[in-house]
């Protein structure tokens, strides 16, 4: 019995990828897919998971989404409603979501470029590359595509609801009611050069921000990514990667501006959104600079091209025999 | 010579293939394309039609826009022009517009799912999957990825058009008015928490229907469904798609919010766009939700898997034959 | 030594190729990329350009950004500095920002035509295509498709930018500043029915052309081209595209309405932005015209198709020799 079983998983594996070849085909013409569904009882008998590469990151990303969506509705809806008997409610579906938004977007792109630096600084510590990474250090490295496409994603919805504001029912009574203030305060003039300097350069960065994430999220496509060299892919990846991530962190900076140190954004001890969004993006290319000085990138060079530390050197390992096991 | 005709042209048949290859490689390249282009004399002596399986689904777009349209310009522009001699001409560009795009585009998306429904009830009441659907549904049933993309396409046209909104002149005009008659009337505060709260849910799921949408097109790119293996590829379209049908008509839905009862939106007892638009995508949805309860799924997924009722099942049907046919 | 060192460099090149493929298919793996890089000890001595066919497009690109964005700069913001002593920095970041793009982003679609018209002119002119072209002009021919990318990668970022506008503080405060004069001055219309018109026409060509040029580009993808045939690839780049210059410069002649002769426009004796981004596509569309009456079209197609003048003919000229040259 057992051999028999062992036998029909055996054939179960060989029989699995002409079944999918099989379908797809089919998909495309005219005739329709699941009429061709009466294979499955040849199929296999559990399930394989969907999308495995992406399950981590799109978790990370729900859970970034949640915790971020719980902290900006606690400060700017609760808060107000419970303290100050304020009805903000209205605020949920757009602006609290759109708060959410790019906060996670910038950590899951400050995730992208993380474990690169941390794998620097442990080969630069252990002054070899010929010993493995921990294992969570190489699935992490693994997924950072997945985790930069993620982040591109959001980035846009953030884009389309940064876009939507003005035409918002909420903006517009508010544009009325300030229209209507100021002629009663009989101010000519509503000009507030830095508000208008501040949002100008804030909107800018994003656009830049976000052409930037396109580019690379158009060259990970698979037809555009084969058609890449190896130095043309790692180029763009890292290049423009780290460009888009100094402009995003930026374009947060900018939207703070002055708030930092204004006590009314700190409510109940919070700090804002956008002082949390900045810290591990912050963090991030200030650890990637402190590793631009020539003694250590010439080192990080050496080790990456198979030079060792005299002491750390094996003897039993010719260069390339890692590449081989 | 008939006989060398005759030769010829079975000559073409082979040429034409090499020819196609040729050139494109061709074309990458520094030499024009059209400069080789002599090769026309050798070419099929009658043209191929341009992209033959979206003919049909472009004709079905182009009919239904043309329908939105008019019927959006005799309501909205017409009949105030003549019953109350306002003129609304310039609405034409974009408002018109932007009422016939998204009512295309939500009857495109219900048009994606329909047949799916149509077959599987024709499989309940048939009892058996080994009968050929009728060429109208097979035919439906292979444009589908068409009509969804032109759901896609026509979508993000919709939420330009949308956006563009509060950048019009008309718009900027209207809102100087209001603040003027605000003034005139000194009220203070303009705020309408109803229409505040419908324009804010109407945004978000607008925006989660497109970043939804986007997702599906994206994964039909041959690039990356060819990396997909079946089971995620029909979780991505069924899935996702149903649930952005879910959200788009929850989102068309919600633009309408009260107007359903409101009768001065039946001008010339014609029901207003959303409503028109908002019934086949509700009809596809209750009848997926019809086929949900276990009773009917159960059924429907033996069918598929094989299973015929007693009195349907030919002694000539081993079930793997209709696919070798 | 030297031979060795010789035979070294012949094999290098050879095992240039599998290394790339190697190194690609690792990388998608857990292994993480560059932990195959010992191997560049092995690599190519001199390192190969990036993007060879991008780097002259690009520097077009950056080179007509600078000039249109210093030209806007001059007269939006340092001519009214110096003049009227008023200050204007703070349209740099978005508003002249969002000059420059447009024009570099339609001369750069223009400069896609330009070539194949430049091309057709020299056969008409020489009467044979069996003549190959000057080097410039094959080499401009080769680089449309990523002139053509660019130019719509620009025209997102002008969208964006354009759709921006109204999120801005500095048009909140001028609608604030435009409310309280217009109570001021008891006006109660603000309506300007020519200023309506400009703008919805504008805002309806334009996302049509961004709606063209979309669907241009990602039939560029290689895997969506590689599935078209060559006459459905040059349908689309042909009809699509000049359609989509067309309706981009009637966007650009609509944006500029009558000012065209409106002496305000004309600081420093300079024309206005769009006066000068229409010379160009406008050149291209008149030419293009010019070459479709039948006369000219005819002879344009019997010379492609192979036809010689007379005088043109050269003997030792067998009809498909050149192609295999």
């Amino acid at each position: 019995f057992l051999g028999g079983q062992a036998q029909s998983h055996g054939s179960l594996l060989l029989k699995c990828k002409p079944r999918e070849g099989l379908i797809i085909k089919t998909q495309s013409g005219a005739t329709p897919l699941w009429q061709t569904s009466s294979l499955e009882l040849w199929g296999p008998p559990r399930e394989q998971p969907l999308f495995p590469e992406w399950q981590v990151p799109l978790r990370v990303t729900f859970a970034l989404l949640a915790v971020t969506f719980i902290y900006t509705f606690l400060r700017e809806v609760l808060q107000p409603y419970l303290v100050l008997n304020k009805n903000n409610f209205y605020k949920v579906p757009v602006l609290v979501m759109n708060k959410a938004l790019p906060w996670t977007s910038i950590t899951l792109l400050a995730l992208v470029y993380l474990p690169g630096l941390l794998a620097a600084m442990l080969q630069l510590h252990r002054g070899t590359k010929y010993r493995r990474f921990p294992a969570w250090l190489a699935g992490w490295m693994s997924v950072r595509k997945q985790l930069g496409l993620l982040s591109f994603y959001l980035a846009c919805l953030h884009a389309l609801y940064s876009l939507c504001y003005p035409m918002r029912r909420s903006y517009r009574y508010k544009v009325l009611n300030w229209a209507y203030q100021q002629v009663q305060q009989k101010k000519e003039d509503a000009w507030v050069s830095e508000d208008v300097w501040r949002m100008e350069i804030y909107i800018s960065l994003g656009i830049m921000t976000l052409g930037l994430l396109a580019v690379i999220a158009v060259a990970s496509l698979p037809s555009i990514s084969n058609s890449l060299s190896w130095r043309e892919f790692t180029w763009i990846q890292r290049s423009l990667g780290y460009t888009a991530l100094l402009l995003g962190t930026a374009h947060a900076l900018v939207f703070g501006w002055s708030k930092w140190v204004d006590p009314a954004q700190y409510v109940w001890y919070t700090p804002p959104s956008f002082v949390l969004a900045c810290l591990l993006p912050l963090s991030v290319l200030l650890v990637k600079a402190a590793m631009l000085p020539p003694c250590l990138a010439r080192r990080l060079e050496l080790i990456r091209r198979g030079w060792e530390r005299p002491d750390r050197r094996t003897s039993l390992s010719p260069k390339e025999e890692p590449l081989l096991t």
